[in-house]
């Protein structure tokens, strides 16, 4: 398997070039990495575990189902089908979990910002009033004010239980889908209240049906999207503005060694954001320049980066983002970076010997990191953001001292342009506020239909981003406008696919629109948390046309997904009606019943479905199918 | 090993003959159990799962640590220790949230009958008082009112977050533990709280540190007893009873054929109570005759039978506890069995073809249930109770008609006396209300210390509760007083320890204890649910000396735990400061750097640990030499 990858792109792990030549140094220098243990693991997969038909739960077990065992179940007496969807299902459950843990940080934060006790401002007034309108708040009172009751709100809408009616889905959920999620028993609680009765189902000698399961994953998919991820997006566009777009740099040729190079990475950035506004200042630039440095620059890295760089112009301190999860370790063997500064996903366990090697130093500013090697470990609290940020810059500049003395830099020239920043309100602006003209474009064919892309990055279907740049590729040659979110994004952008000049590997039609409104053609629209906002747009299509999701003619693939919040984006899809690709396969082969369930039988019910394949070629001729079959049930040609 | 098994206890798989007498039958019906899919995974055990060291949460997976695999590192570079303690946090996470979702149902169950708008009344004023003055709430306003506002604040509690302080956790902690836990950063939040933090710490790529992660399962424990547990158990006192100690019939030899039998399993009592409540009114024992039955029965069935029979006299409408969950295939293999009404675990999920052999209408009242075959689903609302009470009967009724006439009954002879319905009060009382009673025997050795046993049953160390009954019957002869929650307990009393005959067995000092105040020497605390309030026991005694939990000659054993939140009971109990045996071994022998911290390092950290051994005459050695210890450090002889 190892070496059907290195074939597929000429003997190389990653599309990207600036990775590929830092993997020469780590290999040199004797450290391990995930490209180099993938290897390794790739000599002991288990089968089992690949096809879903492995439980670890309970003392009863281990078991495995298998013709040996004759019952052909686990000794709880669960069967294949169940077994896989548990599994599915749990890995659903942190995914929902983790994005609300998210929120919570966001909603604080938001609440210690309207009560004047963070660094922070409301940026987008007008985004909190729209808010407020949405969720009945009343807006004849002071921003301050609105602030801390639509954070408190927010927060309230991820306890609510079923007992009570959600606010929040009733605002953004598509018109014609609450009556269908109420029929199938799906229409969501919050988020906290779907996590513990779907954990709940999961224990031993719970739910042992199949079906069952799904349909909590579903619901759970819808609370996760609904009650905490757009509110968390919306909180975050409030407090540090809506993204617009603009050109910003990608890729590890931003990084400069003769600076103090400060990293945010993870998804939440309210220690980015703090560390860049002090970073903007003459007092700390001048502390870095006593230390010898030539100042600082603050680096995107990952999800963080990309959620500061959908909000701040890339300039001589904000210097841009990194690329995806899979270069964290390249870009820290650059030797150029005093402070990795962690709050989430993906902080890898194993950046230790990177540390250690590059002198680097690791900082958490969450209580949920836990990376060995972090010496600096910081618990968040809004209120004391302005102190993380300057202890953050502190511990830095000390690094800098050993790091630029002892460390040779190699920073690869590979450096490009991206536009960043798309939104709904950014996508409505460039189509003149009305939504008529996405239409007409679309009705015209010049854009065939809409591909939300949304995921990680893997090396289980080729090289990094491998999968991701060439579906993008083909889609968008077929007149197909993609729409990308998460690190999968990052790769897009790091391959150059978000830049003005990609329209020219586009089809006619979509070239004609890119270079008419002046926009690539695939939109950057953030992060994986920015799933919940891709919605916000088709779901404003559908209400528009006053049709349901799974009329239009649009998609969702995630080409790479690879970690458990991919998997609760995949399911939100499926609930919200999208033909949704995932690539790798997830591990359920060994449940014939499920995957029937999942690939067929569920589009009868919610009209989504999920569409398997790692060929970009044949996925992209898929997705064009469902496509022109929705065209063709709309009366389009 | 199935044969190790076998030779244990001469060839058994279950050390209750009720249950071996039934294995035969289903044997000869051709069904599959438990007990023969035990055997079958036996073949296929894998040696990875077994030790911790395999992983599958994402799709750089499914990982193995191996020396095979160079690194000793999952692909994305997680470590052995890391790796074991993330698959433990996942299932403490698993039980914690299981037990919060039960609390969730009993403090809506609260409200609502404050608001009147249940079946059910609150039967305990005494005790609603009691937990208003501990929690802060205003006892000068009527009844209904403070069980709306501590239904209100205990659901709040599960709710809190860092940036605010716990009422329960202060109410209710040993007073020489908190600034303890407060110190080590695991002093609790809210369970919803903890269990988010938690999921999100396991996400891939964030907490690769096994000490970090090992925290916040002791955290996550502590969460769990105080912000649910707790509450939960006195809501349902409150709601049904505080128990007292009472006779009553245990084992399969309790069923009667020619009666409607409805049977009530899992862990939540609301829908066993209301049935009961009806089931006591002539009008429907009418309906049963006229059906051609004898009357109802019913019938209690593991935690959800222990529950009712903790505080419900055993009489010609409620018969008694058949057993805990390995016996519930045997159990409805009688061919007695007309409903068997499941809200939480343990439904094992093959009992369809049970129903189907045996003609057993399968109820689910709870949305967390999911049994194939389950014809019946009512999602539980408060409000609701009464009408599924109503329900329940009428589906039993109908398939009396059908069992009756056609399925042969086969009912085993076993039927024993048992001591249930033991409590803190229960104990006081006991010792006429004067702690110090309790505080004189242990001093003067006659006790020599306790032992709470709370946990499941399993196969994977011997026959159904061969180890459970084997290590209590050790531990009494050595004058520990065994103190029982759960299936464990279930097994006690179905073997006969429960009574006031079983003294007989125990030590000089002990059985002089029992005689004198009337009490067999294992006190039946309950269910799982129980441990919060054994707990209380232990907190009362310590507060009460003055010292802490580490000091006293206590410890905890779990000799057949089975399932997850066994394994968040056995977390906190190291937390709480308690030496804690648990057999079988976790899944964490791959990790020995974790292996070390929870069996020896921990103890200079909380003062508890957790001990190893499956071997019940070793067991109980080793036990009681930690309670000679500290019986010495005290000055005790």
């Amino acid at each position: 398997m190892a070496e059907t990858i290195l074939e597929k792109l000429e003997g190389r792990v990653s599309y990207h070039d600036s990775v590929e030549e830092m993997l020469i140094r780590i290999k040199k220098d004797g450290l391990s990495s995930v490209f180099s243990r993938w290897e390794d693991q790739e000599k002991i997969r288990c089968k089992f575990c690949l096809e879903g038909l492995s439980c670890q739960l309970c003392t009863q077990g281990p078991c495995r189902i298998s013709e040996k065992a004759q019952a052909f179940k686990g000794v709880c007496g669960i069967g294949p089908d169940a077994m896989a969807m548990r599994n599915l299902l749990m890995r659903n459950i942190m995914g929902a979990a983790t994005y609300a843990h998210h929120a919570y940080e966001a909603f604080r934060t938001l609440k210690a910002t309207g009560e004047g006790k963070t660094t922070f401002k409301i940026t987008d007034e007008d985004k909190l009033k729209w808010m407020c309108e949405q969720t009945g708040i009343d807006t004849k009172q002071s921003i301050n004010q609105m602030a801390i009751q639509l954070a408190e709100l927010l927060d309230r809408e991820m306890k609510i239980n079923p007992d009570q009616e959600s606010v929040m889905v009733k605002a953004f959920a598509p018109k014609k889908r609450i009556p269908l999620w109420k029929d199938l028993h799906i229409n969501p609680s919050g988020v906290q209240h779907e996590v513990e009765l779907s954990i709940a189902s999961c224990l031993t000698n719970v739910d042992g049906d199949y079906v069952s399961l799904a349909k909590k994953a579903l619901r759970l998919g819808l609370s996760t999207i609904y009650t905490a991820q757009i509110g968390l997006e919306m909180t975050q566009d409030i407090l540090f503005g809506t993204p617009m777009p603009h050109e910003v740099d990608v890729d590890l040729g931003i990084m400069d060694p003769d600076y103090v190079n400060i990293a945010f990475n993870g998804h939440q950035p309210w220690i980015g954001v703090a560390t860049l506004q002090k970073a903007k200042m003459k007092e700390y630039q001048d502390l870095a320049r006593q230390a010898g440095a030539k100042g600082i620059h603050i680096v995107g890295s990952i999800e963080t980066g990309q959620e500061m760089l959908q909000r701040f112009e890339v300039d001589d301190v904000f210097v841009g983002l990194m690329g995806n999860w899979l270069a964290i370790e390249p870009f820290l063997a650059t030797g150029t970076v005093d402070a990795l500064v962690m709050e989430e996903n993906c902080s890898p366990p194993a950046i230790d010997q990177y540390a250690e090697k590059y002198q680097v130093a690791l900082v958490s500013v969450s209580t949920i990191i836990g990376v060995p090697g972090a010496d600096h470990e910081m618990p968040y609290y809004p209120g004391k953001a302005e102190e993380m940020a300057e202890q953050c810059i502190n511990i830095a500049i000390e690094n800098f001292k050993k790091r630029h003395d002892n460390i040779k830099p190699m920073v690869p020239k590979h450096k490009r342009k991206a536009i960043a920043g798309f939104s709904t309100e950014a996508v409505l602006k460039a189509i003149g506020n009305d939504l008529n003209n996405l239409v007409d474009v679309i009705a015209s064919g010049q854009i065939k239909g809409v591909v939300a892309l949304a995921n990680c990055s893997t090396l289980r279907n080729g090289p990094q981003d491998w999968n991701t740049v060439n579906l993008t590729k083909q889609l968008i040659k077929k007149d197909i406008l993609v729409v990308a979110g998460g690190c999968g994004n990052h790769g897009l952008e790091v391959a150059g696919m978000c830049s003005l000049d990609a329209a020219n590997e586009a089809g006619e039609g979509l070239k004609g629109v890119c270079k008419a409104l002046g926009i690539p053609p695939v939109l950057s629209f953030g992060t994986c948390t920015d799933t919940g906002r891709i919605s916000m747009l088709v779901t404003a299509l559908a209400d528009h046309l006053d049709v349901d999701i799974s009329d239009l003619p649009i998609a969702v693939t995630a080409p790479e997904w690879m970690e458990q919040k991919a998997t609760i984006d995949g399911i939100f899809a499926v609930a919200y009606g999208a033909y949704t690709h995932l690539s790798p396969t997830p591990f359920i082969t060994g449940a014939p019943d499920l995957v029937k369930l999942v690939t067929e039988d569920v589009e009868s019910l919610t009209g989504g479905k999920i569409a398997l394949g790692d060929d970009p070629v044949q996925v992209a001729n898929d997705i064009e199918a469902h496509i022109l079959k929705k065209r063709q049930k709309m009366g389009l040609s």
